[in-house]
């Protein structure tokens, strides 16, 4: 690239030169942030924007975002949840028409205030999320029982202008999501679908981005603002001993029904106030994925997601017909395609084969078959597997149903690997000194918890430091015997259950 | 629905009380315009929003949007295009590179200067299209002629804060749609590609919406801002004889490539500046068809685009077990599903067979489906077109077959009937007072031009009113002949081409 190129964007922050450099600057246990940063930039999923918190999906993250979408929307379908798209912007009136949940997102408003060279009458709010969007119609279209249950879901974008660490994925501020939005005649069906929704989020993390994820309950302090509870799957990253939330399914009780006069004539004739949820997951998914499973050669992706399972290179040697390669490596592509696996080939010319298998590690594709002179005499090709480097030799005939075992094998083993990674970290403690000693060491802690609101923001005030203060991340719904007598480790007061706690995301 | 229910928002404009009243207020050949917000409002494909030219895209309208999408992204995607998200926002600075570019959307962006309380350091505009959010990174992205073709798409919301009367689907502040844009060594590879996605808009509106289009170039006038030039769809509305235009894919040459130098390396080794194209469709499709199809009884869905194809009615009679019927119609739904038939049931028991075939009529079903105790004892079903009315009864055991046939008759009878329509208001002109007499008359409008921007403008001029200007709609690719010494109809110059003239949406 000749230097002077400017064009007013990129990269502002990471200026990184080459797409894919070969090798990375940075080991995921020395530095893991620059480390991070520089696998999204190299793998070409993100390229950084010229304003501050936006990033540039690029395919090798929207095509996993697509993969997830396929599954999530057509198991919501089964759930007859409907499409809708309500719009971008949202009055200042009804934005803050219920209190809790404007008090918390209107910091990160952002606000229209002009078209063109004119002010508008008023300023107009970009949607934080879409409660307040939708519910003055829920309010119109539910009338009778009949209506109910009303399940609405859109796939968007919304804005939430933070200002603290930006982070590709993790904390950006626009990001893509889908919300799902749902009203019943009932809090029995509303509890119910909270925990079938939890339920799929909890199979794209574990099922398909091989990530362990624990489902459990917010506290009252760090539940949505506005609802009646939170539920959640949690993630934690060993290398910084942060947790991360990975999606929440809200039960919004009636609050919201009552700030909106959401109400329906119930089959005795007289109204009563429906019961909503409100549930969402985000790109954000994708970040944990990459935090969890990338080394230092870079991305690694779990099979299920990869836009690319199976990469091919062919192997040319000196003096040797490179054509006859290539054509066998084009029929072994052709055959993993027809048995439903994705896979190309990399016929660049001007790369060498280890060039190559250095590329395609960086991007993390699951799979890569090397095809020379040598494979073709012997009708085989040799196997490497991106997630433990393991090579293997493998007859031509059997191939198809090797790497179609291989791509299982990759999956399971990156789930067990993160598994096991992750229950290291997990440290039991019962005093305020072991929490403290397990928080210095990066430890997912779980505590006896009094449960009480007053005690979790003292937590957070005595661990207020550079790292960022400790919180709760969930109640988790495995719960260990909580044996009679049981104190809380920062109140000392009888505990009522085992807390997560830890720094976050 | 109580009165007193407000919620803050809804149908500020149109305050529909009844989500599917039983007939419409307004006939199509009366009142065109409360015609159309009846039909969206009614068929529940639209909701009005408290944000003027902000509308909700209620299921029946989303599902329209997502069967479409299936089919261009998985033809572009066989083109190569890749999946992209760049960011909502744009700093004033790059929006503002391209002169003619930003001239021409200047009055419609939409500015964030607020967060939270505080102001932004400076403004940041809304994308109203991304040429200017994306074209630095291709810059970046582009060195070499390896790195060509680059072929990017995204799917997104866009926003132009027009002030012109908005209409839904058709003129909307926000609206989705699909913009695609690619970068090539040469002019001719954009130019093919050029016409391969104007085929494919092509496809979407007369295979899909079964709505016929012209296929042409926009005028120096009316081509895209900062584009070299602009090739459209170009649809017709009879009742109003205004154009529509339909789709657009623009080349835009070289002049955003020398703005935001996206240069790349020649396989002489030196640098040439690449060749571009961007094309888009969006929501307004779908406004179109409600605009071509729809009749005095509501919403005329062609088939291939119909969320539901085939509506099951049970028509039970008094001291008749109704029981069997109902299950007589889920076995039919059964069968027409497992064929591959969008099909489904009304089983409510609080409305009259009488009510729910007027409000799957105003819905727009193709088919409907009538079973009662008189066509069970005869093994067969009543089965009535949305199109056209005509009733038949069919044996049982031929169903499927005959619903598939007559799937396929109503999608061609619909374009083919659009087609005549359109054809009947074609009118060949020569002269300006025949010009003035076929606009008067609500005509499309092709007549020998100079193509010349001063006439164009001098024509707009001459035909300002109420309705608004006169102007071309396009040069069709398909050209009558043009006998040497024809003369322009507007200022008696030699005339070049015939092109399409008249008011337009």
């Amino acid at each position: 690239m000749s230097s002077g190129k400017g064009g007013g964007g990129g990269g502002k922050k990471k200026e990184v030169k080459k797409e894919t450099k070969l090798g990375m600057a940075y080991k995921k246990d020395d530095n893991f942030g620059e480390w991070y940063s520089e696998v999204v930039v190299n793998s070409e999923m993100i390229e950084y924007y010229d304003i501050s918190g936006c990033y540039i999906l690029r395919p090798w993250a929207m095509e996993i975002w697509e993969l997830l979408k396929e599954f999530f929307d057509a198991e919501i379908k089964k759930l007859k949840l409907k499409p809708y798209y309500f719009p971008l912007f949202v009055t200042e009136n009804v934005l803050q028409k219920e209190k809790d949940h404007i008090e918390g997102f209107a910091p990160e408003v952002a606000w229209v205030t002009k078209s063109g060279k004119s002010d508008l009458e008023a300023p107009i709010a970009i949607r934080p999320t879409s409660e307040t969007v939708m519910y003055p119609y829920f309010s119109k279209w539910i009338r009778s029982h009949r209506d109910l249950p009303l399940r609405c879901n859109q796939w968007c974008n919304v804005v939430r202008w933070e200002f603290s660490n930006p982070t590709p994925f993790i904390r950006s501020r626009e990001f893509l999501w889908q919300e799902g939005h749902t009203a019943f005649a009932s809090k029995e069906e509303a509890d119910e679908e909270v925990l079938q929704i939890l339920e799929l989020y909890r199979r794209i993390y574990e099922e398909f981005l091989a990530v362990p994820v624990s489902k459990g309950r917010k506290s009252e302090m760090e539940k949505f603002a506005g609802g009646l509870y939170t539920t959640s799957v949690e993630a934690f990253i060993p290398n910084t001993g942060r947790g991360v939330q990975g999606a929440t399914s809200h039960c919004l009780g009636q609050n919201f029904a009552k700030m909106f006069d959401i109400t329906f004539e119930n089959d005795k004739g007289s109204r009563s106030m429906v019961w909503q949820n409100s549930w969402a997951y985000t790109t954000r998914s994708i970040g944990v994925m990459v935090m969890t499973h990338g080394d230092d050669k870079g991305l690694v992706l779990p099979p299920r997601v990869a836009p690319l399972q199976v990469i091919v290179i062919p192997v040319p040697y000196k003096d040797v017909d490179t054509t006859a390669i290539v054509n066998e490596c084009k029929k072994t592509v052709e055959a993993l395609e027809k048995a439903g696996i994705r896979a190309d080939l990399d016929t660049r010319e001007n790369y060498s084969p280890g060039w190559k298998y250095s590329h395609w590690e960086m991007k993390g594709v699951p799979l890569r078959i090397e095809i020379g002179p040598k494979d073709m005499a012997n009708n085989q090709a040799r196997i490497v597997r991106r997630d433990n480097g393991a090579k293997a030799d493998i007859p031509t005939v059997d191939l198809v149903q090797k790497v179609n075992g291989l791509l299982d094998e990759v999956q399971k083993n990156l789930f067990e690997t993160a598994k096991q990674k992750r229950d290291a970290c997990l440290k039991i403690i019962n005093t305020w000194d072991e929490f403290i000693a397990a928080l210095n060491d990066k430890k997912l802690i779980l505590a006896p918890w009094c449960d009480e609101e007053e005690v979790e923001k003292d937590v957070k005030a005595r661990t207020k430091g550079d790292l960022g203060a400790a919180k709760t991340l969930c109640t988790p719904f495995e719960q260990p015997d909580l044996p009679e007598g049981t104190t809380c480790f920062a109140s000392g007061k009888p505990a009522k259950k085992w807390s997560f706690w830890g720094r976050s995301y």
